[in-house]
Parts: structure tokens; C-alpha cells; sequence
């Protein structure tokens, strides 16, 4: 459907916070599969997604946003997928044939009120309220969250990992993006939700290896956020 | 991609129940398009989706669920592009050309948090609970989740349908689909959610027209439902 000169012409906007987890899937895209992109940094601490300027752009005041010629497309489960068909990436990240697609479309639709919805909320918990709030961390909700995410990890574990090795079949695809930087959120407050889901975390390794340095690159800023937090305790 | 004498081979397999939202949306796809397809009925307040037949075929215990020639597959936002792309309807339906596919994407990818989120929710505290706990409405909640609704039905028409007649474009897309159906779930206990926004007003029309009596056909349980409740107050 793309073609490589469309995406040598004029290289996509991408409009990121690496700290939000949908912002780093599209940025791990992007950079593993090499489309000429250009990154423009959207703090989301610092209200930048509230300016006049970006609710121009997304009504929302979301990230992330992609530009592409003066299209403009927000959710990152959509700009993941335009970016896989647009672009002439290896075909795995979203694959044409309906069952293997269907796959993936499953899994992403899931993806929203299950994987993100328990992660993020610990997170939330134990690092953006408290911080915003000023107050410790309400333990009561944070056992709930805890407990609602290790549902989702059973889930993932005994339903989409049952009997391949990555969550749409044999090789990586935009879901496992998605996912896996929901998963990494928690360990901004130093916490590793997978060290008990030995099965997610080989699928985790298997995500790493797959996207090379681009993982690291795209999550050095909530690594140095887990550092800080650290260095203060 | 797909052709007619696939679907004309074997029609598809649905595990449907029509009170449920995203069970509607499948049930108007496959009616108005005229796929060849087979209603299994599966009743939810009978506990059918926990039966071992059913969970044998979706361990997650959720309907909808398509089986096409043995290939399994839950999400009715899943559920619908795929029947989309892989049989003989309309283009329109779910766009080929990838800026328009693009936005059906990135409304049904939004769709989960908002639309379906908070529709659901107040179908779920004005009927469900009341029904299985014995218990009065809980106004407050309520209440809550009306302001949470109101302020997804503002950004439909203001984001969605600002400048076009369907939430994708100028023609119907699987995700009017899936909104219309959440939409009138409220509608159970005699709320019309709509009544003060003109403009999702026109909309709900506009899509009714659309899909002609499939509409009302995969209302009609929810219509009885209303009527009911109505005759006991």
C-alpha cells in the first residue's frame, strides 16, 4: 500500500511524551523499522498538551499526534497501524492476511480496558497522584490495582501467550508494542510487575531483542525516573 | 481480499445476546450486508457465556464470538473489520484507502474508554445492579456517570461530527456502528441519552436509515426491555 519514496519525501511529525506509554510504542516503531521521522517533545508535566498551539492540532490534548502531509492523526493503536500499512515495513508488525490481522485487531481492542487500563492505574497510584497530591500513596486502591493487573498478566500469560511466543503469533506486531510499554510504566516507582510471570518476561526479552536499542532508547526516561526515585529512598 | 462464494460456502457462526452492545453492532453488520451468517443465542443473564461448551470456545467468557470455517475470533470491534475486509460488502463500511481507514481506527480505538465506558456504565447502575443486588438506584454514581457521559456525547459532536454526517466521514463505518449500539443501551431503562444533543440526534437517524430494519430487529430485545419497566411503574 506505502512505499519508501512517500516516506523519503517528507519525513512524518510525531508529537511525543516519552513518559506516556502509547508515545513510546509509536517511537519503538519509528526508529526500529527506520521511517524518516521527526520527533517534536509534547511535556506533558509541563501543560505543553494544553497550549493553544497543540489543541489546535488535537482537540483532545493528547499525546501522541502524528502529522503526515497535513494529516493529522491521534490514538496510538490508529497511528500504529496507518504507520504499518503507509510505510513499507517488514509486514509482521501488522500483517495483511484477515485471520493474522484479525489477531492483532483482537488483541489491541482488548488492550484498552485491560492491559493499559491495571497498569497505568498503578502507576497513576503510586507515582502521579502522590506527586500532584502531594499525599502518600493510598494502599487500599493500590492492592485493588495490583490485583486487577494480575489478572491481566494471568490473561496474557494463559490466553494470548498460550501457545506462541509473541501475543498475535510467531513473530512481533504493533500489540506487543502497545503492551509491553504498558507493562514497563510500573517501574518508574521501581516496581518490575512481571518478576512473578516468568512467561512474560521471556515474551519480554523476546520484545527487546526484536526492537534492539530502540527499546532503551524510548524508556531511558522512565529509567531515570525509577533511578531517582531510588536515589531519594 | 474476501469474495462471496466463501461466505456463500459456509455461513459464518455468531455467539450472540442482543442486550448486549457490541452483540447489536455485529448482528446489524452481518444482517444489512447480507452475509451468510448463523445466530447462536447465547443468554447472559442465564449464565450461558459460563458454560464449558462456551468457554471451550472463549475463555475470556464474553460474547460476541465469530467462528468463519474454524478460525475463532472475540472483540466485536475485531469481529467487524474482519467480516469487513473478508467479505463481499461495501467498501464504506471500513475504508481500503489508508487516511480513511486511519480514522475508523482512531475512533474505535477511543471508542473503549469513552463511548462505550460510560454509556455502559449507566445502563449498568440504573438496570444490572438494581436488578441483581435488590437495591435502589445509587444516585450519586449515577449521577457521576451521567456528567463522565455528557461529556463524551459533547466531544462526539464536537470532535467527531463537527464537520461531517457519520463519526468517520460521509458515509456509515463499523465504528457508527458500535457507538449507535452503545448509545441506545441507556434506552433499557426508558433514558434517552440523546435528548438534549440535536446533532447525535440527526446522527442515530442518519445511521438508522443507514441499516434500515436490522436496526430495530437488534433493538427489539432492549425495546421490550423498556417497555416492561415501564409498564411496572
Amino acid at each position: 500500500m506505502g512505499s519508501i519514496s512517500m516516506a523519503a519525501g517528507r519525513p512524518v511529525q510525531v508529537y511525543l511524551d516519552l513518559l506516556s506509554q502509547p508515545c513510546r510504542a509509536v517511537y519503538i516503531l519509528l526508529t526500529c523499522t527506520k521511517i524518516p521521522h521527526k520527533v517534536h517533545a509534547v511535556a506533558l508535566r509541563k501543560g505543553e498538551h494544553r497550549t493553544p498551539e497543540f489543541t489546535n492540532m488535537n482537540l483532545m490534548q493528547k499525546v501522541p499526534v502524528l502529522v503526515d502531509s497535513g494529516f493529522i492523526l491521534t490514538e496510538s493503536d490508529a497511528i500504529l497501524k496507518y504507520l504499518a500499512t503507509q510505510y513499507d515495513v517488514p509486514e509482521h508488525w501488522y500483517p495483511r492476511q484477515p485471520q493474522q490481522r484479525a489477531r492483532v485487531d483482537e488483541y489491541t481492542a482488548w488492550h484498552h480496558t485491560n492491559t493499559r487500563a491495571h497498569a497505568a492505574k498503578v502507576f497513576i497510584l503510586e507515582v502521579l497522584l502522590p506527586r500532584h497530591m502531594g499525599s502518600a500513596v493510598d494502599k487500599v486502591a493500590l492492592n485493588n490495582a495490583l490485583s486487577n493487573l494480575k489478572n491481566t498478566l494471568d490473561k496474557l500469560e494463559t490466553m494470548f501467550l498460550r501457545r506462541q511466543p509473541f501475543l498475535c503469533g510467531d513473530d512481533i506486531t504493533v500489540a506487543d508494542l502497545l503492551a509491553i510499554c504498558e507493562l514497563m510504566q510500573p517501574l518508574g516507582a521501581g516496581r518490575d510487575i512481571l518478576k512473578d510471570h516468568p512467561q512474560l518476561q521471556r515474551w519480554r526479552s523476546r520484545v527487546q531483542s526484536a526492537v534492539g536499542k530502540s527499546f532503551d532508547e524510548a524508556h531511558a526516561v522512565l529509567y531515570a525516573l525509577r533511578d531517582r526515585r531510588q536515589a531519594k529512598m
